[in-house]
């Protein structure tokens, strides 16, 4: 992601993730409503990704506008429709909205800081999870003539976020610094961010990736093939239940029966402490032609019912640890949640 | 699946699943070495079908043979080479293997006789299977709005058999008799057998089906809208421990953390009483390219590794019964089991 131009009339620059793995095209987004289109059809996905472009799309709204701080309200107000579930979402609205003077030049420093912020924040996750990562291969016992693995769910890497990713960044620390480890990855139906994105920029990085369909996961656990699972997280109640892609809560109910550590790597922005719990959490429901159609041929009776929550909730007590910029939630209680974040 | 013509010089008529729900496309099977390339490129598929459709192939063996036995004798041998895990396709194989004297006729009679068999087998299976269906039913609590549920994996359906397939065959008989229910389909990847077959032949049927991808499992079950999970089985070993489509294993292991009954239903010919546990039984590994390009467009990155096994196993202890023509096999141990195929 990246802003392109002076300051005023510039436009954002924006990797359109839907032509992943096929065809590396931009977009380049030159009003609020390109990019809400942009975080709408998921050209632009991952909690903080999506922050870092709405930061930039209010920058778009005021240029050459003779009421910028109308324009901002408007603006926010219609981009925080685009994605229900996301907080991060929100939350840099929230920052940009209390930028004042309003003016091109102000937004999109603020909008600079929100990206650059993330870059750090990515690192510090990164340097958590890398000592949690250590315990796990210091501990692992994989099969002969197999790396011990992490397994991850959908796409909370770089493409994801300004920086190395949220789940991705203790990966990308441990290669360099030269530890053995291989990852498993869900292709993550259905619209395979993981088969798309996530092998992707992990192979790109030089990372052993292995990619598997969502149904193997257990059995490639039960095969003593995994160590660890690490996510992102969409939104993080107060009582550390958290919101992620579907299919998240599924690999925490197989990691705990099979005795493996699960994380959930997030940043503090991904916190919604107004929340008491997931139950609260609102569940975004996406189309059937997904689904149905979502390789480029029909591959479901036409008119079949479908069910598709983008996301589910994990409940606090099935997670190992939270792991955030601010440092590492474990256990997972309302308390230890909020000790963390005060830091 | 039709044998097509007299006795002599006859052929197998196989609708093509892998065309499905889009086309309805029927292969005409003039040889041996078409019926394994139908078996093996899994346009019949599904463990009962799959020896029903050996069976025919063998009468295509020995058609205009002059050495008709030896003819038989390596039909055989190439024949269950086409699917490694499926016990069916060598179970049904023996039998035509003892046919005597060997000759079209009597080879057709055969497996005519197996084809009738296992309609009769589906039969029973659904009505031990519907006793089961009716008291989850009763115990039923789903939510507001929501039909009590069953949860099914990949297709065990008419489809896969010469009946109203074993998984399936309580629905079946469920909603000739008037109970309320809906069905869950797992889409089953990589392949998508329950998107692409079991929703298509449930649907035809009327019966009420929502399809979900698989990594959707654990949400629905988490929201009480499952109440039961029904899967068929690819093999069975001594101890109940069971082999079938990648994805039962996860299920089985869901099911048990939701408290829901988790159910197997197969036709006695699906187990392999010299196997001792689940350890022994063969896993097919399947090829990258189902995962990575396996509905007309790439979907991961050129060149990435894939682990896909077809199958998994589900220990005996996560199976709340075995459903088996025969009779219910519950609790799950070695000598319930041979007490139920001893009937």
């Amino acid at each position: 992601m990246q802003w392109v131009g002076p300051a005023h009339n510039g436009h954002l620059r924006l990797l359109d993730q839907t032509r992943l793995p096929g065809e590396t095209l931009y977009l380049e987004c030159r009003s609020v409503e390109e990019v809400w289109q942009a975080i709408r059809r998921l050209s632009v996905r991952g909690a903080p990704a999506i922050g870092v472009a709405a930061g930039y799309a209010c920058v778009l709204a005021v240029q050459n506008q003779a009421q910028p701080q109308e324009a901002l309200a408007q603006a926010a107000d219609y981009l925080a429709t685009s994605r229900p579930t996301a907080v991060n979402l929100s939350w840099a609205l929230q920052r940009m909205r209390r930028v004042r003077p309003v003016s091109a030049d102000a937004l999109l420093a603020e909008a600079r800081a929100i990206h650059q912020e993330d870059a750090a924040m990515c690192r510090r996750i990164g340097e958590h999870g890398l000592a949690l990562l250590r315990r796990a291969l210091a501990a692992a016992v994989a099969p002969a003539g197999h790396l011990p693995g992490l397994l991850t769910h959908c796409n909370a890497g770089a493409l994801a976020t300004g920086g190395i990713g949220t789940a991705t960044a203790p990966m990308y620390l441990g290669a360099q610094q030269g530890l053995k480890f291989c990852v498993y990855v869900d292709e993550t139906r259905p619209l395979l961010q993981g088969a798309r994105l996530t092998a992707y920029e992990l192979m790109a990085a030089g990372i052993d990736v292995t990619l598997i369909c969502d149904d193997m996961a257990a059995a490639v656990m039960r095969q003593g093939r995994v160590q660890m699972v690490i996510t992102g997280a969409d939104r993080i109640a107060g009582n550390g239940d958290t919101a992620n892609k579907i299919g998240t809560y599924n690999l925490a109910v197989l990691a705990r029966h099979h005795g493996l550590p699960f994380y959930i790597a997030a940043p503090s922005s991904t916190f919604d402490l107004s929340l008491a719990d997931g139950s609260q959490i609102p569940i975004e429901l996406r189309g059937s032609e997904e689904i149905t159609e979502g390789f480029g041929r029909r591959t479901a009776p036409a008119g079949v019912k479908t069910y598709s929550p983008a996301f589910d909730v994990t409940p606090h007590e099935l997670i190992t640890a939270l792991i955030t910029e601010r440092g590492v939630i474990q256990p997972v209680t309302a308390q230890r949640l909020r000790e963390v974040l005060a830091n």
